[in-house]
């Protein structure tokens, strides 16, 4: 066997402990798959003292996790400290620069400097690879940049957080509101104190980047990204939903369209009875359609400390064996600017408040028809008498700006009694 | 650009024929990500003239697939002919020989050669590659041996044969018994006119042998399979286990199990909630239950020209990419035989046919306790009087062999009034 592949952990939390862990339960396997042991050469994190439920004893220590990327032993940095810029930044760009290949989970990070550090590997002659940074353990990163290489994608998306994803499942078998279940979901360890990257979309809109840039070549590009948080789904819409059919989930889609590639994380109705609509709890799922494979799904645990630990040796068994694709799939300098397009036509669910007297659902209609939104199914639920009355509404498919002005002039008008809802039904 | 990749194409049925297509129709989304340009530069059939939709003319032709293998201008041969021996095994045997990668879809080919013709390439030096092989379209090959490749794994199965689970989802939805469904299947093209292959469990189990190759280092070995075909499968099975809350498939289990390795297709009950549950229709689904990653979900098309060809040139972009790692993920050398164990104790559903008197379900249940197979829930819904009763009997967790045995009690007894049938419940 020929000489080990020599790893350096930055960060030594959840993830990097779970990889030294992992790189130490099963060593006798990887050995074999690798054609080589991987071992941890050596290790910087803020606090040396801390137990960590592993013995890194045998592995050089660095303050500094920028002198851990230079350091002349190494042929692989592990980057598992987080954060878009700083540290991981600056570690990840002197592991580069000093000619170690990377490995990543930080889906900010690469959100946000993807393109460039991909260059900057291209031009080192090293890998950057990230399968931990979508969907944790599924194998999502390699799925579609190789596992579906030969098709022209004209859609990739999915359940890309289990924060929420929980929370909406939880909502709808509860029969709670959201503030108790994500309350729920922070004691149970599933949500950070601050949950607003996963309840706002963000960390969804990170993962949607990189599934977008793997797809169709574009940069990650993360400011350009559209992003809406599950802030705005009531208990009521859930049961809605379910009445019609269907369930709410925070939807992160790329789709091709024409030059133009749409990407838009947004709570979603989706079929109950599909795939995505079926998907409870934490797990995450990811659909890739091709023009020759069809349609394939991807499902798994999204998150924690195994399935990242999982996707993370998984990328250097691959760089021990010496794979060493373009970060993106394709060079770095193909990478385009993705251009936004008009989002593509799609049905969508309307929930209005209104007061209930004659002619209010004709004022409605008359707004919908004035924009050109036609209605494919209206039901107003028997209520009690107090307040004002709910009405459903399910459009044709129809351009979100179009319905946007309709629903303005529903909102204008003395009949409406409170702002009106809408959600896209993506058709999955 | 560097050179192109030569592939020489040995059969131009749909799978050959539609390798072609996909290399044509998004060459320029393949260079990119291969590195280099994939051209056909030799293809051989027994049909020279025949139209195949694709324009070869540019390609050298041979009449013997095996003269194609020995071509000094080939860098891969792709076997596309299909077959355990005769022309598909001598194609590949020259093709490895000359020192090229080959590339095939071919389950029964590696099924029973497979360790052999992976030392062959390791000893030659190149690929040999069979993502197609599994699950038609799935990356389940390259999920299993590479992305999941850090994982010990404990249990891979999955639903294997598109046409097996498409029977089964109609006789469930329609309520029309195996026969009819299976001659429906035939003339809409999910089930061969000789359908043995298919509902017989053969072609699942050519695959199952080769995902606990990768799964566990054991030799595919494909004789020491256990195979159980759905011909057994009667609708009344179908419609009780729906209403204990279970689905029947067809269900290709490998698991470790201490040393020993359980490798049997066969009809079992699934939970209906479970993605394999719920399953229709010719999807595949293949779940890995790794010890750091959880539990993975592949699902995707298993079949057809567009799906194949998805796979076969996912693997030849790899190989464009330099990629050669042995053929089921660890060196030929070291894949031991696989060793069978007792089959891990499992609940089963068992139905009975008895004579509706007095003290029938005593004695029954008497010969279930004798060897010491327990009961968890037994239902015998009301029936007209006429003929016997139906008696159903979910058993707690027990020894398949002990099941046997008391079932043989109950069908020798003058109160048995047809043969027990009995499905093991398969926890997914």
């Amino acid at each position: 066997m020929t000489q080990p592949l020599r790893v350096g952990l930055a960060g030594l939390g959840t993830v990097g402990a779970g990889v030294a862990r992992l790189l130490r339960d099963n060593a006798d396997l990887i050995a074999p798959r690798a054609g080589r042991p991987i071992a941890v050469g050596a290790v910087s994190a803020r606090n040396r003292g801390r137990d960590r439920g592993v013995d890194l004893s045998a592995a050089a220590w660095e303050d500094d996790p920028v002198a851990l990327a230079g350091r002349g032993d190494l042929d692989v940095v592990v980057e598992a400290m987080g954060g878009s810029d700083g540290p991981a930044l600056a570690t990840v760009q002197a592991a580069l620069s000093a000619g170690r290949h990377v490995v990543t989970a930080n889906k900010a990070l690469l959100a946000w400097h993807g393109a460039a550090l991909a260059a900057a590997a291209e031009a080192a002659g090293v890998a950057l690879r990230f399968e931990a940074a979508v969907a944790g353990g599924v194998p999502i990163v390699k799925g579609l940049s190789e596992g579906l290489a030969a098709n022209r994608i004209a859609r990739v998306y999915g359940v890309l957080n289990g924060t929420c994803n929980y929370i909406l499942t939880e909502m709808a078998r509860s029969g709670r509101d959201y503030a108790p279940v994500l309350a729920e979901a922070q004691a149970k360890g599933y949500a950070e104190a601050d949950p607003s990257f996963d309840v706002g979309g963000i960390d969804a809109a990170h993962k949607l980047a990189l599934l977008a840039s793997l797809a169709f070549g574009v940069k990650p590009d993360f400011g350009s990204v559209s992003v809406e948080g599950i802030d705005a789904v009531s208990l009521a819409d859930i049961a809605h939903a379910d009445a019609l059919g269907y369930r709410v989930k925070l939807l992160g889609v790329a789709r091709r369209d024409g030059d133009a590639v749409e990407r838009a994380v947004r709570p979603c109705l989706v079929r109950a009875g599909s795939a995505i609509g079926q998907l409870d709890g934490v797990t995450n799922a990811v659909v890739v359609e091709g023009d020759f494979v069809g349609r394939c799904v991807f499902e798994g645990p999204g998150a924690g400390a195994g399935p990242t630990a999982s996707a993370i040796v998984a990328d250097l068994i691959d760089i021990a064996r010496g794979a060493a694709g373009p970060a993106f799939g394709v060079p770095a300098a193909s990478l385009a600017p993705p251009v936004s397009g008009a989002l593509r036509p799609a049905e969508h669910y309307v929930r209005l408040s209104l007061d209930d007297r004659p002619g209010a659902l004709a004022e409605i209609a008359a707004d919908l028809g004035t924009e050109g939104v036609s209605i494919r199914a209206m039901n107003q639920p028997d209520h009690a008498g107090e307040g004002g009355a709910t009405v459903l509404i399910v459009t044709h498919a129809c351009q979100r700006e179009a319905l946007d002005r309709a629903l303005a002039r529903v909102a204008a008008r003395p009949v409406s009694l409170a702002e009106p809802v809408a959600f896209r039904i993506e058709d999955v």
